[in-house]
């Protein structure tokens, strides 16, 4: 059984792991040929619209899935219509998870709170924007954004007028499909919710989750997130529900949910696996890799409940990795090196730690972070 | 990094499944074009013996290590004095490893009971060696033997003589390379003891393992093995480490003990990552496989504590996989398919049952092996 993906980083190099133990092999596009997926299954290497290297995507494939939501959507459409294969997700998830105002349409359709927002194309769209929405905000193209990548924040003052004409020139070069002004959120906390929707409609919600970001990355995930009120609990896994059920979505979703101290705000969300998730691989009983497989393959899902101790912290490794021998003598840590050739501000792995006790976990975790930068190669390519 | 890695096979398969995280690259020899590792990482095919295959398999690697201990010793030898790599474990323990005689008299020095035994090569041989050791016992091959292959039970009675006749006859079609008689012991279980030991001589001990066989093939495998008194503990733990500092031993080594019921006999030792190992993917901290890489490799060994609740019980599918929606029903059961065709008597996957408490997984266990065999075709090459 052949499982064809849609990218080969290192969210498909993880969905293949968890998968070859289910007897399912896959096979990856992705115009990078060091893309590191291919040091674990078969790298088509091509363009995401390159009908040839598509149609060896998928041959002797019944389901395509996506590891990002930057796919083409056309791509998506053109495999379900053309080449006779399921796209789990489907192509209308991918498309509402590329946009960053049909996401919110949706989140505000399904009841839940989202930042204030105007979109913008032009200069003065974008100075009535901000003026409507007020400063502090947030700029981000409504497409193409990750890890910080694509946003601008504004803070109010004197020079608020120079850096909205700043910000539309940065953004807008060499980019076309519109930007959006979100009004600043006081948060205490992001928490993010993930959920597995099987093809049958059974589904299968994570614990939720306290991300921390630096720099627009993100950089520490602490699962089950610590103190969280019973009512948002019960908001989060309501809201994950009612988007899996709108979207008739198969396979795992990701949403990005900012704490207000009991009151939650949606802010983004992700058709795929996520690295808030990442901790499930040794955390939980079925990680949100397998379930991703499980689901689009028209499998039945596996337990999401906390594995492992019943904590776990995932830090991720950016632009390097720690030195290995130092991180591996760490106790309770499991180290996943992608085979990414390091760079600043790219994500090249990471480590999860689990435990018995939330305060054992987060020391063990201090400990990983402040770890020296790796002296010994780890790439997978060597 | 890329570690060679002889023998394509299941356990080298799972070796590289642990390996990747690591940032490490396995590259497999295998005479089996369609041998199961092949579906994670490069395989070479070519004979064990064909020193260009073996030039391939070792191409930039540092160190080469066997998944099964039939590997001839002077392939080892070649690689370590004509490739310039590191064969680890030594050949040494390879060539004890695959004699069943150098295997007790090494046993019976480190002061470890063993079966009263007897060597024989015709069968006259035979005869005076049965005569020796007496009725019930063991005829098995002194080399090449391995899931009940190569070994031949008598019993006691007026059919004795006929039989010794028969069994040399069968045991010796196209082999040569002698014979040993074991007394039968009455053992009450098999215990299994795992450990691995590093580059630099640490050593991380498994807990003991309490395994059920049908037919000579390991069926089921509980750990950590019920009702351990705490001498019969020590005593194992005692004599892997013995064994292993012995051995000057570098990776995993498995080694068979029958309970007399507080007292130990050895059986075998195989040295490499073992069948009553596979729990420790979901069951301990660091898996024997991931142990083995780290060692193989000079990197510091992981936990061997058990983790997911505590318990754990590994569930060998044998023939055919059971239907995989029935068995990916069943909570907290991790499947594990190996990508074979499936055969009689041939090992085609595991399932491994986690959690808090011994009677929930041997519940757990009992429904796993009490499933249908599989109406679907899972394996991962179609």
């Amino acid at each position: 059984m052949v499982l064809a993906i849609l990218g080969g980083g290192q969210l498909a190099r993880m969905l293949a792991l968890a998968a070859a133990p289910l007897g399912v092999r896959c096979r990856f596009l992705d115009p990078d040929p060091a893309a590191p997926a291919g040091h674990i299954a078969e790298l088509v290497q091509g363009a995401y619209d390159d009908p040839h290297a598509l149609q060896r995507l998928v041959a002797g494939a019944k389901v395509v899935t996506f590891e990002f939501e930057n796919v083409p959507v056309a791509t998506t459409e053109w495999l379900q219509q053309h080449a006779g294969v399921q796209v789990r997700p489907h192509p209308r998830a991918l498309a509402t998870g590329q946009d960053r105002l049909l996401e919110k349409q949706l989140f505000a359709r399904l009841g839940m709170a989202v930042p204030e927002y105007r979109i913008a194309g032009t200069l003065a769209e974008l100075q009535a924007a901000v003026a409507a929405v007020g400063a502090p905000c947030i700029i981000k193209t409504r497409r193409l954004g990750y890890d910080g990548r694509g946003q601008v924040r504004l803070r109010p003052g004197p020079e608020l007028d120079a850096a909205i004409v700043t910000a539309h020139a940065e953004l807008t070069r060499g980019y076309t499909a519109g930007l959006i002004v979100e009004r600043f959120v006081p948060f205490r906390r992001e928490l993010s919710v993930l959920a597995a929707r099987s093809a049958h409609g059974a589904v299968a919600v994570y614990p939720l989750v306290e991300n921390e970001h630096e720099g627009g990355i993100l950089r520490r995930s602490r699962a089950p997130a610590p103190a969280v009120a019973p009512a948002v609990q019960q908001a989060a896994i309501d809201f994950v529900h009612a988007l899996l059920r709108e979207l008739d979505y198969i396979g795992v979703l990701a949403v990005e949910l900012f704490d207000l101290g009991g009151q939650l705000v949606a802010n983004e969300m992700a058709p795929r696996v996520h690295n808030s998730g990442h901790w499930t691989i040794e955390g939980s009983m079925c990680s949100q890799f397998e379930n991703h497989v499980r689901a689009v393959l028209g499998l039945p899902l596996g337990d999401p409940a906390m594995a492992g101790g019943g904590h776990a912290t995932m830090i991720n490794h950016i632009g390097q990795l720690p030195d290995r021998e130092t991180l591996l003598r760490l106790p309770g840590v499991h180290a996943h090196a992608y085979g990414k050739t390091g760079r600043a501000g790219r994500k090249v792995g990471h480590s999860t730690v689990v435990g018995t006790g939330r305060e054992l976990v987060d020391a063990a975790a201090q400990r990983v972070i402040a770890l020296p930068p790796g002296a010994t190669d780890w790439p997978a390519g060597s």
